[in-house]
This record gives structure tokens, C-alpha cells and sequence, in this order.
């Protein structure tokens, strides 16, 4: 059954002939030719002789199910591009059908020139098979390695996320996302359909979702496979898109109602921006396209008696006995050449003349794409001079501020300096409805809220031409960003601390994705991955325990040290140095951990830039450190912006009560520094840890996150058992800022009880202090359980 | 407007008269003037006189834009309940609504049972608002404090998923689902909307969501919220369900029409179960509602001129000022009065009798209900004897076995003795589309994967009845065991590992529950969450470096001692002996990671316990101590399957080329042990650390995952720098198992060379042994390089 139901496109645009169709599938012959030969064959890759065991590779790895519908899609998207001289973008969502993407940038001529190794010809061929799965070779799923990608064929659930994010701000961009349907259950790509509310005709391009229903996944069926054409549609209607119905499994069928549905597609996109660019709102929905084909298509129907196409069963090598079965062996070379690889490739092994024409010209073709390789596209950021945002500080741990406000207005100028006329732009920031929560609302004195649904007069900044990119879900948040970013532009994606998690193996797979990218001359290199984490464990202490949760980091810190940062500043001017770096950097993933609360504030813009640059410092201020080369008796360091406030007051106790112990305060910013210079890029070398640290004092050291993050950093360093680190414990509920230090030990009270019994000498005044420390520690505890009984005031419920 | 089109009820059973208007508003009343009060109130909490300032709470915190509605669902929920004796389970999605659940256990007496401080009178309500958001007193979301809760109100998207957890195998219940509309953006919940796919009204109970579109988030409008009936009914309807949408502003409207729907869908499951138990399929879909009404409905409509109520300002504290402003004040006081707080608390400060009565009986209250404290209803797991299922040991290291088989038997057993007559059952196995890839199949010799989607004669093992939960989700399978866990049963979640990360956030915030729960004596113990990890990430070279990442083990190390447990069985025996420990086990969240793919088999049954129970052994068959008490020259220590394997193989290399070196090899199953006992319950203490790792000897540690993850284990033993920890250091593609292990230097030859590195003396053979395993490296390096041009055969593609 063919169901092409939708209306709009000239016929003239629509008419695909008999001889288009003929150059077509042959075209697709030669894709899905070349799909089965890398995955089974290591020699006479053009089946130039007859097939014989040898020939087989020693071991069959790779995805035949969903590689035909991929090729056939890229057939009829280059006859698009061809007709229409469309920029499009394809994102492989089905991105285990690898060896499909490959053969398809091959036979444009794109594989070639990225890699001269895999030539145009018969050895290039070899070479291609050979390479596919194999050591030294290229991975089995689209990968950074596939030219024309964004997306990483492997955690299933972002490639209509990605898609979006390519799409936002490239008005003229069409980006056709092949979703599949087993990925169609992930909870990301569910959300994901809603991007009708958030994508604006006006200035950014199109996505055109292309759901490709073959009906199951590794071990079963689907849920879009088994439900109605009626289901599906009222599914993707009901949430902005005008679905067509492709399904068929005669390609004779299929492929002109795939082409006259693209074409529509492309017509009705047109439509939408002609109409929105004129600057009249339409009602019109985007256009979507759900093609039913069978797993497997063309190849082995059934095995050994078995149903094998249009079934499960063809998901991965559908024929596995090749090597000693000889009916495996003959069904392969009949299945090869049914698909008559002679008339496709010629006597060098270069493919036919009348088949190369039909790739697009140049940076048109797929694989070229520049959308694909965002790097060839990027501007740098014009991030402003920091000192207009920069917080006057007269003496350091006088003034409180809401840290992450300086930031905002510095994002709100980026706003402003990257907008371009059309109403788009190249920076974007990517919230899940925390923006203004999160103290970065300053961004809304020059855009909105992104929404292309009805806007009402009691809403605030909302609207369709807003580009603050507001969704209640960090997979989006963090797709969409992620797409942006490949696609050559700049962003961040702010979160509350423990939500960041939600989204945290999308992150891990985007270094995975960078840490590869960089081997790769050809990929030029795309703005860092910046995402800020507010909200922090220690002040959600009115939102209780779910919302406490510093995990991020530990997440982060396995992961490829040239690509992961991790960065604590303790105070306004340090954010603003940190964020002016960050946005700056290319290729990176940067975490920045501070909170939005009012806190203390300490340094200088001056001073933070060389704070920042140095990693960490010794504040000298806070410490009781003479000028002399004496070494302290006790190192109280700090990463994070409460642990410096704790630290500073626990240093002030002692200066106060304990005047002859020789302190020393230090901060550390760069949390990456801790490991050695072998480990991390960023490491500090082994003297400026020594000029931090000594060799051999004992460190009190009070940590944003979870103690043994830091413990694992301090693995190698000179005497890692004098770190004593007191971080966040997993202690939490709805209470006071300050009982949320000291239900995790590590309140001012708690480290200097901690730096006396580290101390090398016990100094005068030591066993008042500690006294006074326990008597306090008692009192809070009094005052927690009297609390329902006599309601301290509100002084009382943030520090004490 | 009110709309209610779902025919179906009977006339007499949708009957709602003048009076059970009358009453149910009332109740209402009570339910949001004890919400306001929680809020706001420090005492005057009945307002039995003028309020003044000090009445006021010093910090304001709690949200009141859902809690109306929460409430109203619960007051006609009490209606349904007391009218057809249904056993109810109330899911609050919306859970930062906790003053709202709070108010209704309270008046329902719940709540006082549980935490008798908290009286029925006015002693109690002055308790009640005392405790509310305060230190020393009770979360401001639902929590595991909050009576009838399975579901934390905090990391929003697992409603849905907690509810179906819930339903599964509970033919008789029905649990009400309250979907925030914020919530409906984020994936999880938007991939939860396929529950019909997988609920059978056959022998599971009910879910009945109610989408709560009150229009806001935190700062902006919802998706939902701004799309028309239609879509929305649409989109729902495209996933077998069959919405009827409530909408008004007028409580005398809205009541009647929600009782309508309720009754409606009460009769429309009924009319599904009856078909669907007498053996007749039916083709109806599952009833929803979706309900429009105001966010902070009955609130104030506006503040200081600006409109508060429908709109996103109502979402916290509507009125911020009240202690400093006087006309806020005022408006607090006339907002609480309108309630009538007169009539419904008597002199005493009781609930008055009518409003009483309103409340079911007993376990039927839904805070009361068992299904919500599951280990009321949990039946201790019947683990067969496992010896069935043990594997044959002659000589340790001689036979291969892929290990994850002998579980797949023991499930399959398992499934087999839990079910119940009806086809429902006490155990269910959560797995996304790899239950027989991660060689679990033995489970479709008694059971299928649950399908209620159309089935062809070409699906393997799957049918209506199967009760196997196979979804491309990790997000459904784990929140589905979650709610099938809290609501009483026992289940296991097998996952790819690295995937495995993709749901890790709710991992988390499970353990933070179990934390919690463990506190609350009145919560009896549930079955712990068991979480499989294989296909791990040594073994994902045909997959590449998506698939390669074993950062779960990060994330659960710091997270709640008494509830995490981290398990990395070496072979078959051992991982046996874990699952058994594992399913028998309560309030824990059991990790256990062990790959799928043939491994060779090393302890029988018996050593197999005796490994397990004691955590951690020395494997004295592998090294080469004497009975005397020597010391070793070197430790060779593994944790996990491919570790094992290469430190065993290092092991004997030692042994026959450095005969008079002696080595001790330990092998490490409860990863937890490295920690201390004052750390962690299963900690080893001082002198079993030493007998296993001696007091200074060097250690070569051979880890599953990432290194630094034993480093920070180990932080707190004696001399930790002699741990020389290789393990996966993010190194990876598609190649081979053994280029996995070269590429991440955790090889046997890099194992054996750091040993010799590390010997307390120079044993002879050692520079022949080095310049051997330096030349093995040198040839695989070979190999790989020369491999796309001389294919060599399949023994050299695994271990060389």
C-alpha cells in the first residue's frame, strides 16, 4: 500500500519519471551493494569472480536492517537538493545502519576526499570494505568518523533533538532526521516532538522528521510498527506536525511517494516561511513523513526457512554461516549480485558516470554539508570587555551578591552583539524553565522566551521571536544545544545542579563524540559544550533532598581530560572570568558549578582573572602566613562557593581564638588542577602543587561535591593521606542553609575542629576553640529539634 | 467551559447531588486552608484570631499553584473509593504540591496514625504548619515522609512510569495518576504515554492519568497548556487512550464534571477488565483525563494589580510580603477566611464529623494503602536452590561459559514459581529489547514479552500475556521496577552498561528514597533494586565507544551506604551466588556488572559462596606463595570478569617466566569493601584488608571501570599509593576484545610489566619476561596496523 495523502506541490515539482526512478534504484542498488560488502567482505569486493570462503571477513559485525531505507531516503534527498539547491542535513537516527552512511558518501565522492585512502576505484573499495568494523578501521555505527554527521549512532534518543538544534538559526537549512521506531520509545525522542512549539519559520530552517517504521527492533516489534497509520497520525497531529503515510514494500511504489512526499515537504516548508518571513503567523503544521518499509529490505527473505525480512530477525548480519555453510554462502553472492554490482561499478571499480551524476555538487552533497561539520561555519564570540559586569570589591567577604547575575547580563550583551538582522543569530541559551530562577534573567531585556504557540497578554517575555530556549526537559535542553554546537554555533545550557543528571550520559557521549572529533583534520572545531550548574546541593535547602545531588562532577571527571573542565569559582568576578574563557574555547566540555543564591564576594575582576588563570592561589588575606618562607601548620583549602565561605569563616576562628597557628587559605577553581600534568592538561606540575600545598602539612579541604572526587584527583600527588576532605555527604532535606554544612560535617565549626587536630604543634587557645566549636555544633543541634517549638527568626535560618 | 463526552456510566452510579457538592467543597475548603496554612503559618494556625505579623513564618516555602488541584482529585477520589470499595493508589506527579497531600492524609487521619505529634486537633494543625518546610520537621515536596506516596516530588518524568509500576500484577487496583503539564515536557513521562502497549487489563490493575494542565511552569506556559482540546485528545488518542477533557473555572462546575469522568473511567475499566478476564480481547483504549483549571485556583486572583491566579505566579507563594506588608497580610488573612476555617475545625480544632465521613476506611484511605507501602504486601522471593543452575568446575580457567546464562535459568525459574493463578505474578525482569542478547532468553521458556499491541506468526515470544517488560526505554524499565518495587513485588532491570547511564538520574533518586525510607518506621522493607549491567564496556568491541562506558559505578559510589552495593562477579558461580543474595535482599540498590559474552569459569558453587560472603579472597591456586607466612613480592588484585581474566593471565606469565617471584592474586567481588567499616556496612575491616593486600606490599589492581574509582575506594588504607590501578580509561572503538584491554593498558602484558615494576626484588627471568610482553605489545601494534591489508584469522580477533 502507497498513501501519499498530502496536497501542495506543483506537479511539475512532483513528477519523478520512469527514467528517474530506473537511475534511482540503481543508485540504491549500488548503496545497498556496498552496505553487504563491508559487512561481509574482506576480498573480492566487487565480486568479480565467484564467492568463496576466503572471501569472507573473519568475523561479521554491522547492521543490515535499517541500511536499505537509509539509502533509499539519501537517493531521493539528493534528488531534492539537486532540483532545489537545498542546504539539508541528515541525521541518522537508525546510526547502527553505519555501513549505509558510509557507502552513501562514497558513492558521492565525499568519503574520498576526506579520506584519499578509500579512492574511487576498485582498490578504494577493498580498502572501504576491509576498514568497516574492524581494528584500526572505522567503527561499526555513524560516528564522528562518517562525514556529513552530527549524530552518533549509539544511545538511542537525540536525533530529533539534534536535528532541532542544527535547525535553529539556519534559515535556510533543511534537516531531514530518519527517526526509528525502536528508537521512538526512548522518553528523549518522545519529547522531542514537541519542537513545533519551538521552531520558528521566521529564522530558523526546517526539520523534517522522517519516522522510519520497519516494524521492530532487535528482538520485537515496535509500538509506532503495530499501531494503526490513524494512531501514528493523530500522534504526530496532535503535537504540530501534518503527517504522510509512505508504506509499501515494492520500491517501484515507495520510491516515487517517498519523492513526491519530500517534495511536498519542501514545498509546505517553503510555504510556511514565504508566509512567516512576510510576517503573517500561519496555522500551518510542519511537515512530517512516516515511512513504513520492511527491515531488511531486498536482502535474504527468509534463512534457512525462516522469515528473516520485514522481522526483527534482520536487524543485525542476516545471514551469519556464510563461512562454512555453503547455502549461506551462494544465498550471499546471489543476494550481492541481484543487486548486478557490474553495471554499477565499472572496470576500474569507479561508479558508473550516469550514478555520479546524481550526487549534488560540491558542499551541497550530504556528507560535504558545512551544517555537518559546524566547525567551517563558526564565528568566533564576541564576548564583551568583562569590567562593565564586574562586581566593585572594596574588601574581599564584605558584600553578598546573587553570583550568577553578573552573568546573565553578560549573556544578555552576547545576545544582543550576535543577533543578526533576519532575527536569528549564533548564541543561544538553553534553560529548563530556570532561566529567570537561575538569576540569568537579565537576557530578557533583549529577547524572549522562544514559544510559537498562542502568547497571552499576562506572559512573560514570550515570544516567537524570542530565542531563549525554554523546555521543561535537560534532554532537550541539552540535545538542542548539542546541535547548535555541531552546527557551528555558541551556547549554554543552564540547569540546576541535580537535574543535570537527568541528561548527563547525553554529555558523556558528546565528549566521546569531541575527544574523537579533534584526531579528525577534516573536523573543524566547534564551540565547547558549556553547561552551568546552579541551584546548587547546598542552597536547595528549600527544595529538599531530590534536589541535592553534586554527581555531575564525579560523572565528569573519568571522561577525556582534553576535553572535560570542571570549574568552582567562588565568587562573581571568578564566574565571569571562568565564563569569558569558557565561551571562548572550542572542543571542550566545561562544567561550572556555582550557585544563584546572594554570597559573599571576594575578588576583583583583576584578581579573578589571575586566580583563574593560575587554577588555584593562596589567599594570602585570609591566612596567617608571614611573608617569610615559613610553612604553615595547617592548609585549609577551598573548591566551590560555599566551601569558601566555610573555609574563610573557619580561618577567621582560628586567627581570632588561635593567633600564633600559621595558617594557610587556599582556593582552587580549576578543579581539573588537582591531577597531575601527565593526567590532565590542566594539572598542576608537581612545584606549583608543592607552592599550594607543601609536600607534607596536613590540608582541611572543603569540596562543592562529593569528598572522594577529590580523593581520586589527589591519587599521585606527594602524600595524598594529609588531604582531609569534607564534602558533600548525601545528607539532605528542606532545612537551613546552615544546617545543610553542618548535617555534612562540613560547617566552619567542623573544619576548624578538623585543622586543630591537624595542626603540627597545638597552638595557645586550641582547646577554647575547640570548645567553642563543639558548644556551637550542640547549640544547632538544640536548635533544630526546639524548632517546632519556638520559631527562630529569620537571621537565624541562614548562618548562624 | 465544562465538557464532558464519554458516555458509559450508569445514570445512578454518575449521580452527584446538591449535597455531595456541598460536602465535597467543604472538604476542599479544609484541604486548602491547611495547604495555605502549611505555607504560611507559625501559630494563630486556626485563626481563631486576627492575624497578626508573628503569626507568620520566618522564611515562606511550599507551593500552592497545583495543590488545589491535587486536592480536588483527591476529594472525588475519596467519593469513588467509599462508592465502589476500589483499592486506590494516588500518584502525585506534581510533588512539589506536598502541603496539598499532606492536608488530605491529615484529614483523612492517616496522618496522625503515622506521626501521632501531629493530632487530630488544634494542637495537631499547630504541629502540622510548625513542621512544614522547617528544619527538624517534614520536605516540602511529597516525599517518602508523606503517607500513601510511592512517588518523590522532586526530579519531575517518572509519574507515569511509578504508576504502571504500580499497576503491573494488581489486577484489582486502580492508581490515579496526576500529571503535571510541566511534567508532560519532559521525556520520561513523554515516552510513559505508550502504557497501553503494555498494560493488561487481564491481570494487571489500572492506570487512570489525569493530566493537570493548569497552564504554568515555574516561569512560562506548557506545551499542553497552550494547544487546543483537539491536539491534545489527538495525541493521547494515538496512544490508546481515550481522553475526555475537564476544563473550567467554577468549582461548582468542575466538581460534578470531574466526578463524571472519574465515574466513567471507574466504568470503563471495569467493562475492559470484565472482557478482558472472561478471554475476550476488546479493542477499547484506556480512559484519561485531561483537566484545565486554574494554577492557584481560589487563591489570590491578583497581587499589587498583577494577575496571580492561572498564570505562572501562583506557582510558589503567591503573597511574599505578609510580614511586612500590611495590605498582604490582609489579603492572606481574607484568602484564608474565605475557606471558612470556622466550620470546618470544631472548637477543639477537629474536622467536623460530615467532613469526617467523607474519608473511606481504613487501608481503603489512599494514604493508608498498602499498595503504597509495599513491604506490607511483599511475599519473601522463592530463590530456587541454585545448584541447579551452577556450572561444573573441574580446574578453574579451562572451560568458557557465556556467564550471563546461568541467571537467565534462575529468572526463568523464578518467574515459574511467583506466578499466580490468575497470570499475574510477584516477579518481573525489566529489560529494553535485550533480554535474550544479554543471554536471558531461558525467561521465554515460561513466560513472553508483554505485548498488547497485535501479534504476528512471526514474533518470538511475545503475547498479551507475556510478563516480561521488554520497552526501548531504560527510563520505563527502571521506573517501572521502581513502582513495581514500591508497591510490593520483586523485579530485576538488565541493562546494556553503558545505557544504563541513561537512566541513572532516577537510580539515584531511588537510592535517595531508600535512604529516607529506611528512617520511617511505619515503612515496611521493599524488595531492593536490582540492576544488571552487562554487555560491558570490555566487551562492546563489536559496538564501539558509545557502547564502552562503565561511569555507573561513579555514580553510585557516593550515594547512601546503607543503601548501595556494588557487585562484580568474575564468572557464572559467582554471579549466582550475588543474585541470590541480591533478590532476597531489602532497601538496597544492588549494582552488578558482569559481562554476557563467553568467559572462562573459575570457582564452583561452594567456593563460589564462600568468595561471595566473604567479599573479596585470595585466589591462592593462581599465585605462587607457599603455605608459610611469606610475604608477597607483589599483589595481582581484579575486580570484575575481563580484569580477572587478564590479572590470571599476567599471573601465569609471572609464574613461568619468573618462577622464584612470588605473587599473590586477589580477586575483589563487593566492590563496597574497599571502603572502611566506618564507611561502609560491608567494608572490610583492618585485618582482613591486610590479610588480603598486606600492609605495604605493591598492588597491581586490574578494575572493570575507571581507575580512579579504586583510588577514591581506597583512600583511608594503609599506604594507598601502592595501589597501581589500570582499568578502563575511556580508550575505544569497534575492534577487538584484546585491542580493548591493549588500548586501555589493563592487558596481561601491561599487567605483568607493572607487577615487575613493582616487585619488592628483581626476580631472574624478569628482563626476558618484560622484553616478551614488550614484544607481544609491539606485535599487536603490528597487528593492528597491518590488519586492513592481511585480514588474520578469528582466533586472532579475540585473545592473542
Amino acid at each position: 500500500m502507497t498513501d501519499v495523502r498530502q496536497p501542495g506541490s506543483q506537479d511539475s515539482d512532483r513528477h519523478y519519471s520512469d527514467a528517474d526512478l530506473e537511475s534511482d534504484l540503481r543508485w540504491w542498488a549500488a548503496a545497498n551493494y556496498l552496505t553487504v560488502a563491508q559487512i561481509y567482505l574482506q576480498d573480492n569486493t566487487l565480486l568479480r569472480e565467484p564467492l568463496r570462503p576466503e572471501h569472507i571477513k573473519p568475523r561479521l559485525l554491522g547492521h543490515w536492517g535499517t541500511s536499505p531505507g537509509l539509502s533509499m531516503i539519501y537517493a531521493l534527498l539528493n534528488r531534492l537538493i539537486r532540483r532545489t539547491d537545498t542546504d539539508c542535513l541528515y541525521v541518522t537516527g537508525p546510526g547502527h545502519g553505519g555501513p549505509a552512511l558510509v557507502a552513501a558518501t562514497y558513492l558521492e565522492g565525499t568519503y574520498s576526499e576526506v579520506y584519499p585512502g578509500v579512492s574511487r576505484d576498485a582498490a578504494g573499495i577493498h580498502r572501504l570494505c576491509r576498514q568497516f568494523s574492524t581494528p584500526g578501521g572505522i567503527p561499526s555505527h555513524v560516528s564522528v568518523q562518517t562525514p556529513g554527521s552530527i549524530h552518533e549512532g549509539g544511545e538511542l534518543g537525540y536525533a530529533l533533538a539534534h536535528a532541532a538544534g542544527a535547525a535553529f538559526d539556519h534559515p535556510n537549512l533543511l534537516v531531514a532526521c530518519v527517526i526509528g521506531d525502536g528508537e521512538a520509545e526512548t522518553g528523549p525522542l518522545s519529547a522531542s516532538w514537541k519542537l513545533p512549539a519551538f521552531l520558528n519559520p521566521e529564522r530558523d530552517g526546517a526539520v523534517v522528521p522522517i519516522l522510519h517504521v520497519n516494524g521492530a527492533k532487535i528482538a520485537g516489534p515496535t509500538v509506532h510498527g503495530r499501531s494503526s497509520d490513524a494512531d501514528v497520525e493523530a500522534f504526530l497531529g496532535g503535537q504540530g506536525w501534518a503527517p504522510v503515510v509512505v508504506s509499501g514494500d515494492d520500491p517501484r511504489q515507495v520510491f516515487p511517494a517517498l519523492h513526491r512526499a519530500l517534495t511536498d515537504a519542501h514545498t509546505a516548508i517553503s510555504d510556511l516561511r514565504r508566509e512567516a518571513r512576510a510576517g503573517r503567523r500561519s496555522a500551518a503544521k510542519w511537515p512530517a513523513i512516516v515511512l513504513r518499509t520492511p527491515k531488511g529490505w531486498t536482502g535474504p527473505h527468509t534463512v534457512d526457512g525462516v522469515l528473516v525480512e520485514g522481522t526483527h530477525r534482520a536487524h543485525q548480519v542476516p545471514l551469519s554461516g556464510v563461512r562454512t555453510d555453503e547455502a549461506h554462502l551462494r544465498q550471499l553472492e546471489e543476494w550481492m549480485r541481484s543487486y548486478r554490482p557490474d553495471e554499477l561499478f565499472d572496470s576500474s571499480g569507479a561508479l558508473v558516470p550516469d550514478l555520479v551524476r546524481l550526487a549534488p555538487q560540491g558542499d551541497k552533497r550530504m556528507g560535504s554539508s558545512p551544517y555537518a561539520n559546524g566547525g567551517r561555519l563558526r564565528a568566533d564570540l564576541p564576548v564583551p570587555p568583562l569590567e562593565k559586569y564586574a562586581l566593585p570589591i572594596e574588601k574581599p567577604g564584605t558584600t553578598h551578591h546573587e553570583t550568577t547575575r553578573v552573568l546573565g547580563e553578560l549573556l544578555r550583551d552576547l545576545y544582543a552583539a550576535t543577533t543578526t538582522p533576519d532575527g536569528g543569530g549564533y548564541f543561544r541559551l538553553f534553560c529548563p524553565d530556570e532561566t529567570s530562577s537561575n538569576r540569568l534573567g537579565a537576557v530578557f531585556e533583549v529577547t524572549d522566551r522562544c514559544w510559537q504557540l498562542p502568547v497571552t497578554d499576562y506572559d512573560d517575555g514570550l515570544s516567537a521571536r524570542g530565542r531563549v530556549m525554554e523546555v521543561l526537559s535537560e534532554h532537550l535542553c541539552e540535545g538542542w544545544l548539542e546541535g547548535y554546537l555541531l552546527s557551528g554555533r555558541h551556547g549554554l545550557f543552564a540547569s540546576y545542579e541535580a537535574f543535570a543528571m537527568v541528561s548527563v550520559s547525553m554529555l558523556v557521549q558528546h565528549t566521546k563524540w569531541l575527544q574523537h572529533a579533534v584526531d579528525l583534520p577534516w573536523r573543524a572545531p566547534v564551540a565547547s559544550l558549556n553547561v552551568l550548574l546552579t541551584s546548587t546541593c547546598w542552597r536547595n535547602d528549600h527544595n529538599g533532598f531530590s534536589h541535592q545531588g553534586p554527581g555531575m562532577i564525579d560523572a565528569v571527571i573519568p571522561l577525556a581530560p582534553d576535553v572535560v573542565r570542571v570549574w568552582l569559582p567562588p565568587d562573581s568576578n571568578t564566574l565571569l572570568s571562568i565564563a569569558d574563557h569558557c565561551l571562548r574555547s572550542t572542543d571542550h566540555v566545561n562544567l561550572v558549578v556555582v550557585d544563584k543564591q546572594p554570597h559573599l564576594q571576594y575578588l576583583t575582576l583583576a584578581e579573578a582573572h589571575a586566580h583563574c588563570a593560575a587554577g588555584a592561589s593562596v589567599w594570602e588575606w585570609a591566612g596567617t602566613e608571614s611573608s617569610a618562607g615559613t610553612e604553615p601548620d595547617v592548609v585549609l583549602a577551598a573548591a566551590g562557593d560555599v566551601p569558601t565561605q566555610e573555609v574563610l569563616a573557619a580561618a577567621q576562628l582560628l586567627r581570632e581564638h588561635t593567633p600564633e597557628l600559621v595558617t594557610r587559605v587556599v582556593n582552587v577553581v580549576d578543579l581539573m588542577g588537582l591531577l597531575t600534568p601527565t593526567e590532565h592538561p590542566h594539572g598542576f606540575d608537581a612545584r606549583t602543587f608543592l607552592d599550594l600545598f607543601t609536600a607534607d602539612t596536613h590540608v582541611v579541604f572543603a569540596f562543592h561535591g562529593y569528598s572522594r572526587a577529590v580523593h581520586e584527583l589527589m591519587h599521585g600527588r606527594p602524600a595524598p593521606d594529609r588531604f582531609h576532605v569534607r564534602g558533600f555527604s548525601e545528607q539532605g532535606t528542606t532545612t537551613t542553609p546552615f544546617d545543610m554544612v553542618v548535617l555534612n560535617r562540613m560547617s566552619r565549626y567542623h573544619l576548624a575542629l578538623a585543622a586543630l587536630r591537624r595542626t603540627r604543634r597545638e597552638p595557645a587557645g586550641a582547646t577554647e576553640l575547640a570548645d567553642f566549636c563543639l558548644r556551637q555544633l550542640e547549640r544547632h543541634g538544640e536548635y533544630v529539634v526546639a524548632h517546632l517549638e519556638d520559631m527562630p527568626e529569620v537571621r537565624d535560618w541562614t548562618w548562624s
